[in-house]
């Protein structure tokens, strides 16, 4: 029986990226030493690092004016990291409150001594729907607008980046990165933490544009944007598996056809599940329809017994981590880039059957 | 022919454990899942985790009133946690300057606003022996004491922890943690990045006395102590593969004898290569003998040209990564509780019969 892994995060990866790592995880290049062994500073992991930065640059078509970055700490580390990097003049920042983990961000940078202002938010709605960008956003006030630009928990995305004229745009992509595709010039900040769609937990993308990034002083050395510019972000020792890793999804992602086609298979499995479950009498899904996610689906049948005695059934199919985030209840079906369809067909077949003997 | 590697980081991790990641990587505990795609909130990983920090505490008889972390960002990372954790009450600690990692731990808490007191330094004897603690650490001017307990580049250790008085001892034991035998409760904090004696790069280890961690205000969430603390280090997702391979040595450690077993074989292979180097009319070791690391063994000929040709020599066979720092020149073999007798006793013959055919 085939298991499908349906988790938020870490979550489900390439098989053929599994299979590689396996097969030359005893020796790197016929080396004779693993991947888990060989220094930051060997010929071998140059080659990775540079190949895993190219590649996303081609992947994402990101200009020269960025850079990119291999940081530690995940989103958490980021939220810090933007407003300690990025909102030093003004010292404030706007965010859209579309979720928890904009929550999160927001509640990290007024930590940190900024002032936040949530200039929309849908927490009255229950984030079924995303916070509408206000037009009236005032020019030179913020630092920058805070994002997040997929809702993990609440199954909402901006499918395009909200406009936010000569603000900077920071977008935490940690569940949708290289699943849909942007326009990297419309972002001053892109970061995202890797165990969602790009590899395992422990490695955090940034791609940032240059002039945004700047000498600040009395910053801790592992948040330090230049820092990690300057050095290309081997100022100490990297996570040097965990970007080896991630540059295997990311040339599995090219050979599979790129972003575009990531996209179009992303709208096909979405697009199924969706379809499937705007029609159940027994489940459904509360996010408006312009605003769903293509990776990240809660869908509940509005007795949580019932959702439990599913998630119990499905896990006895094959069909893994299908329990829904406790602050939204139900299930909850991750489609990354790494989900085949034929698991989203094995979902829904299950769900259908489930609904047919109930 | 056999490959030995010895790197001073990433390094070699035992040839067992390499060998379990592999045959376990598609599927962990029979799950038709890898480790690399499990959710830090499933079962299997609090299990492992837990075994990691239980099988840590066992090792080095940790104490209760100690809490065991496991954070990113490296030492480096700890350069600016313990400062910013530690010395929030005078804001001043004092270092013993045995070199290169501990001026970077000086240099990044002055960064951060903390007064830095270099109470003994060996700089001008190139770092070929420990400054002494002075007798007369003044008590309550500091908030702790920060002392490199091995310091990779130069060759030296600390056999036993310095004696502070009533003044915290702030030990980074990167390079020498569970290689010999140190009793914890002379340390107020301990942190070791994995890379060189515990497992992959990208998981830290921090050993800290509970009652040394408080609330600091203002404190980034991937720095702060009580956060880990109380949050079982999962305030976010963790490095969950790296964990698993330190979980993976630690066990294996445990099975080899534990640290007893391991300072005594680091014992026996280091006193072969110093014995070697001591008569050796061709290579020296420039440390005194009191101060000599059980882990990091620099040696040279007094000329560069022919320690490239050495280097270059020993890498055809198959003696690897043994070019030493570039500020002390010469070559440095690391020897690690991965690195088997074997090794040593190859790299041994091969210099002997360099040093006989020159």
């Amino acid at each position: 029986m085939p298991v499908y892994n349906f988790a938020a995060g870490p979550a489900v990866m390439p098989a053929p990226v599994i299979a590689q790592i396996q097969r030359e995880l005893p020796s790197l290049n016929g080396s004779g030493m693993s991947i888990l062994e060989v220094s930051h500073r060997a010929t071998d992991f140059d080659r990775i690092i540079t190949d895993a930065e190219a590649d996303l640059r081609a992947l994402m078509q990101i200009p020269d004016d960025y850079a990119v970055l291999f940081m530690q700490g995940g989103g958490t580390g980021q939220f810090a990291a933007a407003p300690l990097n990025l909102a030093t003049d003004k010292r404030r920042i706007a965010v859209l409150d579309s979720g928890q983990w904009a929550v999160k961000a927001a509640q990290e940078a007024a930590k940190l001594g900024r002032q936040v202002d949530v200039v929309a938010s849908t927490r009255a709605a229950k984030y079924t729907r995303l916070p509408q960008m206000p037009d009236t956003l005032p020019a030179g006030q913020y630092d920058y607008l805070h994002v997040c630009m997929n809702n993990t928990i609440e199954g909402t995305a901006w499918h395009q980046a909200p406009r936010t004229g000569t603000t900077p745009l920071v977008a935490d992509m940690s569940s949708n990165i290289l699943a849909e595709e942007y326009n990297v010039n419309d972002f001053g900040l892109i970061f995202a933490g890797a165990q969602k769609n790009l590899g395992p937990a422990g490695v955090t993308l940034v791609i940032v544009r240059k002039d945004l990034v700047h000498q600040v002083p009395g910053l801790p050395s592992m948040l330090d944007y230049q820092l990690f510019m300057e050095k290309n972000s081997m100022s100490n020792t990297p996570p040097v598996f965990n970007i080896y890793a991630v540059g295997l999804v990311l040339k599995w992602l090219r050979q599979q056809g790129g972003v575009p086609e990531m996209q179009r298979r992303n709208e096909q499995k979405a697009g199924k599940l969706y379809a499937f479950l705007d029609q159940s009498r027994l489940f459904h899904n509360p996010v408006v329809s312009a605003d769903r996610s293509l990776t990240n689906i809660p869908f509940m049948t509005g007795d949580a017994a019932l959702d439990a005695a599913v998630v119990q059934a499905a896990t006895a199919a094959g069909l893994m981590n299908l329990k829904g985030h406790r602050s939204v209840g139900g299930l909850r079906a991750s489609l990354y880039n790494a989900m085949p369809l034929a698991g989203v067909d094995a979902l829904i077949d299950f769900l259908h059957a489930f609904e047919q003997h109930h």
